[in-house]
């Protein structure tokens, strides 16, 4: 018995390298909206299901064109930022942060105007394909418990931080958590609060222990926050290596990488993820790899305040470092995790070919670095749903039936034999919104492009 | 006595560095869709005006949330290969090309499938709010001049280039022009037929002599080309410089660099767009900036084939060289200059700060090769228009009414008191073709998201 069953063409990843095309496949969802059974045509019982399910009414069959794709995981995104995204991105990190991004964060003590920003911006990451987010709030408990409730109500798969920036030397006296004590206080009180709205969130709602990065927290709060994660086993997530002078402070601070630093705290677990990586050594990605710690690549936000391309192919293949991706809002500036697989791709074949024309071909690029598109896909589902430790992001019974149906008429297809293979990339290069016919997240339909805006069914 | 008048506020670059904000201004067209005046608030004359063409029926006004830019120019698009955008990108150039980039242009013999990619290639560019493209079409004069033809019927502003590659060795047999005298009798015969099409399309489509690129030609062709572009004083679009393979060749066969090369055969003109350059010399670019030829800057595509990312600050700040911005169509995957607008200052920035983690910080990147949005922005409009010497991307009295009215309803603002170039940031950087509500060319409307597909009156 399942709850209904879909009819379509679909995309999954199998592993990073390899796309598998599930052509007229019936998805058999289960009550609790996980992936029970997925009949090809060949096999015996393809018809009766079909006649059964719809004899029930409980039986979709997508349209002309329709195909489905795992819906994204947005690895990295910081959600009261998206009150500011596409701006100032000309200025450097430390004036984008100081003029505009702590004085923005401020704001969200304003459970009013939390509530504003992340209604809107939860909704449109659903818009966008995006069923999962592991989100940075702010260093307010009662505001990042909001946007955790949002995400429950909207049917989207929430990982919540409530953020913790508690040295008084590093951040602004107008933004930061009063105390060590106060931090850690908030952060346990916002674990058992998630913990308990998860219960009654059948697509699940995690709390998230969150140090903004090393900088922002002196070593108690670290320490402590370490303490907490394993306390109550749940996800960590923080900053690691994104910059020259993140990787320089750390090493000035500490005599190591951020890595290591980290991984001294308790920080580096299997539940972690580590937004950036830029500057991660070899040996920093061994311990990553021996960790089970993921990696949330930023590719938009990267080419603004990375100061390098975060060298996914190496995490990838060498190192088999859990790997994902992450919009980055707002110092990345787009929602889409569409735009993010394209920028990806690009920043890789960037990282291959070099940008400098005046240095030889030779020497211009590292060898090796480019990633192809089916690998950029895989990043921003199965790899994203490998770094969160759940059954999310691929096409495969026992995982959670999140997945958006792309109209594909729109884009330019001009022969009736266009291989899947070719439709998927032009599916991957060319969506927007506006071709996101349905979003649904474990099991229920939490979007539908054409009606105005669906609330879920409690 | 004008057209009609529109109400609203708009943004347009003065200059590469400087864009300037018409708060609420009315922009007063002419009957041949010209702008004859702009009126601020403050003038004597507004309030009469508004009330006059009220009267009229001849009066817009924006809707609440809605601003004006000026529509894109796109300076470099290979027509054809609509039809494989977005696909086999993960492959090397040549394979590229010889695979799928040749069978598929070859196809265009065949002007019934011509007619149906190329229509619907100029009605999504009008709705992405490309008002005037440069395109290179393919060999065949007979679907190049159909091009020509469809963008005079939708109302946009196209310049077209029939295709020469007449070198045998260097072409495949099965798509390339016959012989040099037929490419060059060919191109003169589109030239004519062309210029008189011109001549009952208000909004202006323009013949241009387009040699692919001089791997791709004779020298007696590359001459006669030269000598057509004198003898009709039309627009030249090629390659130049693209990558390390087409710096090289062109370097031994000539033992010099492409546009020296393109120089001695009477390419290098007022009226010539060469796309990439990515591997200008100084000497090269004080050559383009003495000829007033222009470079279109293709940076989704650079990011494939490029090998290297252009130096755009150099070019427009140290040597003055008209610059803009080409989609180029299939080695970049976005029909959208919204999206190559954020490449152009991405890649910029990659190019400042390098890409390559090992090598340190000091010799990593370029210095001062970043490009603010302003830049990226101006490179789309008014950097086009200059490119093409024509009135065009600009909001000034003598300048073509072509815009795109950007309702921004839809995007991330959440205060009343947003200053108006956070919005036009905004605006840049999260637009997609359903947040453009019209487009208008040549003081024509061609396109209304609100009605299935406006067709332009006669
Ligand atoms: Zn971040
Ligand atoms: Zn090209």
């Amino acid at each position: 018995m399942f709850k209904f069953v879909v009819k379509g063409t679909a995309f999954s990843s199998i592993d990073s390298k390899n796309v598998k095309v599930f052509e007229n496949c019936l998805f058999c969802i289960s009550e609790t909206g996980m992936i029970s059974a997925i009949i090809s045509p060949e096999e015996k019982d393809y018809k009766t299901i079909i006649q059964e399910y719809s004899e029930k009414n409980k039986f979709q069959e997508l349209a002309q064109g329709q195909y489905i794709l795992p819906g994204f995981i947005d690895l990295h995104i910081h959600a009261p930022q998206w009150a500011q995204t596409g701006t100032a991105l000309d200025l450097p990190l430390y004036e984008w942060l100081n003029t505009y991004t702590f004085p923005l964060e401020a704001k969200f003590s304003d459970e009013q105007f939390a509530e504003r920003v992340y209604s809107d911006l939860v909704s449109q990451l659903i818009k966008n394909g995006t069923t999962t987010a592991l989100y940075f709030a702010t260093v307010h408990r009662k505001s990042s418990l909001r946007l955790a409730e949002i995400c429950s109500e909207k049917g989207q798969r929430g990982l919540v931080g409530k953020v913790v920036m508690d040295d008084q030397e590093q951040n602004p006296d107008y933004y930061r958590d009063a105390t060590t004590d106060e931090a850690l206080a908030e952060t346990e009180l916002f674990i058992q609060e998630v913990l308990e709205l998860n219960k009654r969130t059948p697509q699940g709602v995690y709390p998230v222990v969150t140090p903004r990065f090393i900088p922002s927290c002196t070593d108690n709060s670290l320490k402590g926050l370490g303490a907490l994660a394993a306390k109550y086993d749940v996800h960590i997530q923080s900053h690691c290596s994104e910059s020259d002078w993140a990787h320089s402070f750390v090493q000035e601070r500490f005599g190591k990488n951020d890595a290591f630093a980290l991984n001294d705290f308790g920080l580096l677990t299997e539940k972690a993820v580590m937004a950036h990586c830029g500057f991660l050594s070899d040996e920093d990605m061994d311990l990553f790899a021996k960790k089970g710690t993921a990696v949330a690549h930023c590719p938009i936000s990267n080419a603004y305040f990375g100061n390098a391309v975060t060298p996914i192919a190496r995490l990838l293949n060498d190192f088999q470092v859990e790997t994902g991706l992450g919009s980055d809002i707002s110092g990345g500036f787009s929602p889409s995790l569409f735009d993010n697989i394209r920028q990806a791709v690009m920043s890789s074949r960037m990282l291959e070919d070099g940008v400098d024309k005046d240095c030889c071909s030779e020497k211009r690029g590292v060898s090796g670095a480019s990633i192809t598109l089916n690998e950029a896909f895989y990043l921003a589902t199965a790899g994203g749903g490998e770094s969160l430790s759940l059954p999310i992001g691929k096409l495969e019974v026992g995982y959670a039936w999140d997945v958006q149906l792309v109209d594909s008429k729109k884009l330019p297809i001009f022969s009736k034999d266009e291989p899947l293979m070719t439709i998927f990339q032009k599916i991957l290069y060319l969506s927007r919104p506006e071709n996101i016919d349905e979003v649904w997240i474990q099991g229920e339909k939490v979007h539908d492009k054409n009606t105005k805006e669906v609330e879920v069914q409690a």
